[in-house]
């Protein structure tokens, strides 16, 4: 279970055992729906639904309450009218729960009566040591074990294991809100903070530093409790892994809007920018970054240097892409003559960056080894660090055509790649990019946010090798 | 045929008879794919296959030249190896046909010996009044009468009628690269213009500010051929339907790509981004904004002020609108007395703007009908010039109940709303954007686009505001 400290949260991620507080009842009942998300994601542990009115829920035996419980329960998770939640929270640390994740609302969000309470849940976590998340949250998920607290319904069958950790403030950025699966996504754990009445980002930015199955960590956060602290926390995990972090209420509409969301005081921005900065965290201001740009890095390479390389079947996207990789610090130098060289055997027309194989692949007499080959070129060029990759997929080439060539072409390739899969059918696009997520290729819905992944992850390594420099 | 000046571009658009030019062999024939397009798509005018080698092609008698077609064709489609093309248009024009559209490459953007072609091309429009599209192009795209000369084959059965023009200078803006139909676009009429050796964006912008179907114009550009005329064309459209700008070639590295994409000098980019302000043309910057943003238009509304109203049913996404919102220079005011005493009426906690439906619904006993009470409360809300909602989809409120929900909440509604829809199955929620779209509802692929779109609109309202006060 790793250290002990305060900021261990493994009594949430790695329960063995869950007791569950909450409406059993079949039709809408959040009790259940956490147990049948439990139970779609093949959580192995031990589960009690805590009930008085049920004897039995989805073929498990109830307790009437807490302390009837055999063993001490590792999480307990609350979704409970607020007015009885402090009470069950004191039963849980009497009777031994190490944790809670208290779904419930209407807390400090809601006012003071709410906010009263949720001062009552903080002094029980102080004083008895348990501890926990929210209130007003939807919890945890560790995809490695399928435990989960979601209440809420989701249709995924399975949540792809891989590096990263998103972490937020909201529920939206839940399995039932988000294509998960359809997107292809490699997570390790996710978690939504809630109103942080006792665990925060702190807690969970010196967990994750810590946690193996994580590689890079995706943060929304409204406000930080302790900027000292944080400073600390993101420093020491960004040091060691990608931080990337969406950090809203930006705006004075945004900051108003979050106190009224989880009771936040978001601060004055500048501030925060200047922070993210220096502690070497990636900042992003819209969800789809939030989602997206993590993926360059969970491939776990970052560019030697600034230098992209872009490739497209259409000039017009490279153009635009060329433009984005300026707005990033990117730089599209030349090829190297040696690849120049392989280029111009392969047509008289295509041997610049961005570089279009639309020419090529249209008077190649052996299309498929031709693109291998210039793909092969311009990935392993000796002037580029870091490589964006718009590719068709449909009826004229499809997915498993697409799987095949960039398998080959990607072989002993070690620096970072960005596809961008595009193609008349939705369906075939999304399946492609899932197939290349599960290949370990970052798979984006657009170039620019391809070519913005690369222009972030050469940021953040320069970050990095400024930190070795001081090292040394 | 409307006026017959040099810039109406109706023998393109709405030629009643096609000669096409290139291979019609069963695989891959570049010819053979306009013919099976066009059948796609319906096209309802005489075709003919002009071919020495096959007798009929898809049931279809060809000709072994121009000039043994017994009518005047009003539109040639031209598919050959380059230096073919200029003896074909000679052949065309000679015979009457009134335009071309020149799918062939590799001529200014491909070097000086297909410079000098390009130029033979621009002569022979000059002096015998034929009309020429391209080189290097897919052409044009009329959804009206099913007419296309996009040799590329695509997968739509149908691209849905509607009011948005999009005009770009490269080919993967075509049918065979996007999922126009699955994204359930309304689309007037489609047009690359490719190198431009004479018909250009000038000529496309007077045409499309007179063309009845269309109601907002999108084009990509990579440079402009004569700064004043543009000027001039483009303010004529904007000046009554909206034009919304992607110009690439921005940054240096981005005018170099395009250098070598359509052989063309992209200027300095403050010169046209002051240009576009001046005219009231909307820029944008990246793909997504230029096929999404056009649908908040499309709807004919445009906001009265720019004070935004941001409806979610999560208060994280509602915090990160509001930012962008103040980004696009929109404000986030309160709402009404009248509209707060309705929210308040339905939940104690939910009045403010933005605003979070998600604990109304929670409490709701009649969640339907108590959504669409608050939905038709904000949405009328005085204070309110314009409306982001951000819905869920899936299994817990189907593609119907959602269509049900809006189709009541927007009646009588007159003011631009824009949408969100997200769900964790990404075929659901492209099912309900669809559907929503059909409906005259536009609908994003994320919040912060819808917003944005919102900002554009209320910026070119102000424009248009500020041409009716000179006017008076």
């Amino acid at each position: 279970m790793g250290s002990k400290g305060r900021s261990d949260l493994s009594m949430f991620f790695d329960a063995r055992s869950v007791a569950i507080f909450g409406s059993f009842r079949e039709w809408g009942g959040l009790g259940s729906g956490v147990l049948e998300n439990m139970m779609k994601l093949g959580y192995g542990g031990r589960v009690y639904p805590i009930s008085r009115s049920q004897t039995e829920v989805m073929g498990l035996r109830t307790h009437a309450a807490i302390r009837e419980v055999s063993e001490a329960v590792d999480l307990a998770v609350v979704i409970t009218p607020r007015s009885a939640v402090p009470e069950i929270i004191r039963e849980c640390a009497e009777s031994g729960v190490k944790a809670a994740v208290i779904v419930s609302e209407h807390f400090a969000e809601a006012g003071d009566e709410g906010a009263e309470l949720q001062r009552q849940l903080a002094d029980v976590a102080r004083r008895d040591g348990i501890r926990i998340m929210g209130p007003n949250t939807i919890g945890i998920l560790n995809a490695a074990n399928g435990l989960v607290t979601n209440p809420y319904l989701f249709d995924s069958k399975k949540i792809r294991q891989g590096g990263i950790a998103y972490c937020s403030q909201t529920g939206i950025t839940g399995a039932q809100c988000q294509p998960l699966e359809d997107r292809g996504l490699g997570i390790s754990k996710m978690c939504d903070i809630g109103n942080k009445c006792d665990v925060d980002e702190v807690d969970l930015l010196d967990y994750l530093a810590g946690d193996p199955e994580t590689s890079v960590v995706a943060m929304h956060l409204e406000d930080v409790k302790d900027g000292r602290r944080f400073m600390e926390a993101a420093r020491k995990l960004a040091a060691c892994k990608p931080l990337v972090i969406l950090k809203s209420g930006r705006s004075e509409a945004g900051a108003k809007a979050s106190a009224s969301h989880t009771g936040s005081l978001t601060g004055n921005d500048r501030i925060y920018d200047h922070a993210f900065r220096q502690v070497g965290a990636v900042r992003v201001s819209e969800w789809q970054e939030y989602w997206d740009i993590p993926k360059v890095f969970a491939t776990g390479r970052l560019p030697e240097g600034n230098r992209i390389a872009i490739v497209t079947y259409s000039g017009g996207a490279g153009v635009v892409a060329a433009d984005v990789a300026a707005d990033v610090g990117l730089v599209v130098p030349g090829f190297s003559s040696a690849t120049v060289e392989k280029l111009s055997k392969l047509s008289p027309r295509s041997a610049g960056n961005p570089i279009d194989l639309g020419p090529i692949l249209s008077s190649a007499y052996e299309p498929a080894s031709t693109q291998e080959e210039a793909l092969s070129a311009v990935v392993s060029d000796d002037n580029v660090d870091c490589v964006a990759i718009g590719m068709y997929v449909g009826p004229l080439a499809p997915v498993e055509y697409l799987t095949d060539l960039i398998d080959r072409f990607m072989l002993n390739v070690s620096k970072p790649v960005a596809f961008w899969i595009y193609g008349p059918k939705l369906s075939i696009v999304e399946e492609a990019a899932r197939q290349l997520e599960a290949r370990g290729m970052p798979t984006f819905t657009d170039f620019e946010t391809a070519v913005r992944a690369l222009g972030k992850a050469a940021r953040y390594a320069e970050f990095r090798r400024s930190l070795d420099n001081v090292a040394v």
